[in-house]
């Protein structure tokens, strides 16, 4: 079926009551406003199958690891804006299925986006906003203190295992439970927990000692993959000595003062390389 | 220069303090929150010269396509969002030289973003968020009445006469002025006058009696051109008979309730296809 721009944005304003303004209007909320992107591109983050299988996976993709960003912050997904770059012969009411069925899981409404032609792969583009239940504070990734316990919401290397997940879990639920629990510091694990508890560390000024042998590792998982493969979604967190840490979640060191006390693999995890 | 991710992203948490966390937080504004996205294809929106010339102007028009949405609705630009796809060999810094650029000279901040690579052409995708001054209400396109007068911010079809300006001008101010004058119903030109002026009709359930010979031309361009040519990004909004229309503003015809009488040109102005 083809089909031109406004008959795609026709369907989007049937399915998002809130699309059909040059902006869409929603009321803010009380607290903080949280607010992330992240884009997903075809062959770096995700593959299509020839038949186009993969397009629903690749929306719900975008949407899951913005939410995972959320999630990092202690925070609830609120809105999402969707901007999609399609070459010719993609069905992009696929793709928006797979946004539609993740932002139905996360519990957060597309306020908007835009469709665009391409030469190229197909980028999703999304962004988030976010709030903070119950007048709570946002926990960032700096405030790490010496003597905290380092904390991991559930298994690594579970994505490296299997090259990577069709459908990302943010841990929405696990990171809401971190911050009333008191967790000072954290950070979703999406480029490995070296690369990621590095950014904590140094956003924090602080070291860390990882007990290798506690972390724990998804099925099938070596300890390499926990620490250097990325697309988890699990979040680290750090919580004050003698705070009770959420059920599920496994401790794996404890932050102290020197910063040459580094995470066990000083490996970047995986970064994309500009020139 | 090669750099990876994490060293753009380095510079760019030094550029925009709110940079830095997995989500920014930053304040709920007390109105309304208005949130758009837009984003903008290499050889699609914009061209890049085979020495980079341009990857400014790519990074400037992202900015201002999104602030032409916040001002379709009487807004202010507030944060950005800005999600970078880039091939290899592409100066990142550059593009987003330009971003930091129209967000200084459009009153708005950098929040977050993302940087992907890409086998594929450039793609810069922003979403926006707006507020509204003064405790007042967003303008939508829905509004229009019969009897409304029709406006427009200024002449059309200087875009189309020039092919497509590199740095589009939105009309913030304009924008502002039209929603204290009390406008029913507005939007933005960017697909063409007769296209944006079938939205605003539909989306209002109303026709329209336009009075060709009033509508404003750029210097060089045809009416043809102001018709149906897109890009121009002034403003279309309707007053009610007797408010008094902000300076600057010129009449360009009469909301009718005849839906039957459509904007002169049916042309779908700038419409990307999809199959």
């Amino acid at each position: 079926m083809a089909s031109g721009e406004f008959d795609v944005i026709a369907e989007l304003r049937c399915r998002f009551p809130l699309v059909g303004d040059d902006a869409a209007v929603v009321p803010a909320p009380a607290g903080p406003l949280l607010l992330a992107a992240d884009a997903v591109v075809e062959d770096v983050d995700f593959v299509l199958d020839p038949s186009g299988a993969g397009l629903e996976d690749a929306g719900y993709r975008a949407v899951a690891v913005n939410v995972s960003d959320v999630a990092a912050m202690g925070g609830r997904p609120f809105h999402l804006l969707v901007s999609i770059a399609a070459p010719e012969g993609v069905d992009v009411v696929r793709v928006v299925d797979g946004v539609e069925e993740a932002a139905r899981a996360f519990g957060c409404e597309v306020a908007g986006g835009d469709l665009s032609a391409t030469s190229g792969p197909l980028v999703v583009s999304i962004a988030i906003t976010g709030t903070v239940a119950d007048g709570g504070r946002p926990v960032r990734r700096s405030g790490a203190r010496a003597g905290d316990g380092l904390f991991v919401t559930g298994p690594l290397g579970g994505a490296a295992a299997a090259w990577y997940r069709d459908r990302p879990s943010p841990r929405v639920a696990e990171g809401e439970a971190a911050r009333l629990a008191g967790a000072t510091s954290m950070i979703d694990v999406s480029d490995g927990l070296g690369a990621d508890l590095g950014h904590l560390c140094d956003a924090s000024g602080v070291g860390v000692d990882v007990d290798v042998d506690a972390v724990p590792l998804a099925a099938g998982a070596t300890l390499a993959q926990a620490l250097s493969g990325g697309d988890d979604y699990e979040l680290l967190f750090t919580l004050p000595e003698g705070a009770r840490p959420p059920a599920g979640s496994v401790r794996i060191g404890t932050i102290v003062t020197d910063r040459t006390h580094r995470p066990p693999s000083e490996g970047d995890g995986w970064q994309h390389r500009f020139s």
